[in-house]
């Protein structure tokens, strides 16, 4: 099992990883932004010989070029079967990294210390890898667990407010998916003035229900589909947002696209409605709103029947009867679903 | 379970194979060769729709450039993780239309059907999937496990006899790991004009010596490393071949470095020199022997401090005690392996 540490004293942490195993070689994978920013703040001893590979930052580079020069700096840094990669990065450096590894030379050892609050609760926990290939998103890419993940956020002291906020839907999810109480402790957080030593604390448990699910369905054949919860409208939302020439920070789709299934929720599997009312006051609040006029639907519906996740080009959501209590794999006709677009938007006052 | 069918109607096992699961698109992994040689003795209906995928032929092309070609003709022809590849060739088809398969969207079915010997018995089974890279033989993988194995030796009628005998060898060595009663089984059998339905019955036998091996050790971790009897020594004969510029086939090199091995065994090990002797006269008769001399031994113990199976430098063999009886991770000093390198040469007479 995939090993979790919270903690901020991540050099500490890494010592301990590293002592807990003989590798023979330790190779530090980092973008340019983490190289400079990051890197600095976790230097210690167990990896002052640890060779450093950069990449460039950013989505666009998260492509096989980038994934060819890492195997090669593997190579010609000598890793073996005993070597150990530990990837210092957002989603990008731990998809990529964490794919180089479960490929080079049939699978080496990876650790994830994820660096942004969205791949600290998203990417770098659950085994999936991957890269984008011939204009898909992680087209190609394994399910391998890293050894371990190590999630701090003293790394999020410097992060725009904006990516905090991109993160915090996630956890919104993950809180809905867990429990009321969990789902309340969200809502009372302030996120616009975050404590890390309190996010700290919401980000273990936040965490840990998507560990719990991803465990009891690791390939993603049936429940793992919960944690698709807001992202079949959230999806929508960021192709038609790319379409506008305006592209949406994936965060914010899932707090718009939350609010538009937590409205289906309610309409066909009756979620309370008061905690609706309070998902949208928060996500109004701390998100805004995604502007769309019913001029939009049919392209939205469009986008939502091509989705990845559609089996047959059905509409499909996971849903929920409560917080806590998710249905996994629901059809939704384009009639319930304009409905729910007409709710979404009359909630968050577009 | 890898499920392994042994026939020679190949054509009715794919079928049922692709019947058995709903598989929305079937792509066929063939080389210049199977394309014209093999693809039309499997054509049924179940593949008439499949889109083909052809690579050039050896393992020269066994690249990412290759893989990177058929990761995209998976993409253009629409696969999804509903779809399935067979890979019909030799060990290089499976090597690497496995790895595609494993890697394509985090994972499709496959299935292996082999058109070689060594590829029946070696490749094709047992979950190691892979290609070449910088210069580095299988430097780029993953293990992952075929869905089905469909094994035929209808293929084999054409192959030239030194490829048959290549083979062959990897099932003398799967033969002294399961048996004695095998081991004469083996020796018994004409492989100079060889019956095919006869080789087909050892086959099953022999490739079900390594399935079992390989479902107690997935990962090469430790008891998998019995399957490299006769590899330490032949691997070096291998790399003094290329580096004499006189390359010989492995199986070739598998034989004569498992009559090495067999005299360590002898020496360490009390293998019974009966047992020996049959096996070298049965080597002989059929592969000849690798012509060296005393002078030849401080590169070939070089080659050996280098394998890719040793640790922190010592020459590692996997010995018998008898058939059917193996120790891994024997560590064999420089004397020995001189010592069992001159009976090897009075042994095959040279």
């Amino acid at each position: 099992m995939q090993q979790l540490i919270f903690t901020n004293e991540v050099a500490l942490a890494l010592t301990q990883v590293i002592n807990g195993k003989q590798y023979n070689r330790v190779f530090v994978l980092v973008d340019e932004n983490t190289a400079r920013e990051v890197l600095p703040l976790v230097k210690c001893e167990a990896i002052a010989d640890a060779c450093t590979i950069t990449i460039p930052a950013g989505d666009t580079h998260k492509t096989l070029d980038t994934l060819s020069h890492v195997w090669q700096q593997l190579q010609e840094g000598g890793a073996t079967r005993h070597s150990l990669l530990i990837n210092l990065g957002g989603g990008v450096v731990t998809d990529l990294g964490g794919m180089a590894a479960a490929t080079f030379k049939r699978g080496i050892d990876f650790v994830n210390c994820p660096t942004t609050l969205l791949s600290a609760v998203d990417a770098a926990v659950g085994g999936k890898t991957g890269i984008n290939f011939g204009g898909f998103k992680n087209e190609l890419g394994v399910f391998q667990e890293a050894q371990a993940v190590v999630i701090s956020t003293k790394f999020f002291a410097t992060l725009p407010a904006a990516e905090l906020r991109s993160g915090y839907a996630e956890m919104l999810k993950h809180g809905m998916l867990e429990s009321h109480a969990e789902f309340s402790r969200l809502l009372n957080f302030n996120v616009a003035d975050a404590s890390l030593d309190e996010l700290l604390a919401l980000l273990e448990t936040s965490v840990k229900v998507k560990q719990r699910i991803v465990e009891q369905d690791p390939h993603e054949k049936g429940l793992r589909r919960a944690l698709n919860l807001g992202h079949t409208v959230g999806h929508a939302f960021e192709s038609m947002a790319l379409h506008r020439g305006n592209p949406i920070p994936h965060g914010y789709a899932v707090a718009w696209g939350l609010v538009a299934e937590t409205v289906l929720s309610h309409m066909k599997l009756k979620f309370a409605s008061s905690d609706l009312q309070a998902l949208a006051v928060f996500v109004r609040d701390n998100y805004g709103a995604f502007h769309i006029t019913c001029d939009d639907y049919p392209l939205l519906l469009d986008y939502m029947h091509h989705d990845k996740k559609s089996v047959s080009g059905e509409i499909n959501c996971s849903l929920l009867r409560a917080c806590g209590d998710v249905e996994t794999g629901v059809t939704v006709t384009d009639d319930d679903m304009s409905a729910a677009l007409d709710i979404y938007r009359d909630l968050l006052g577009i």
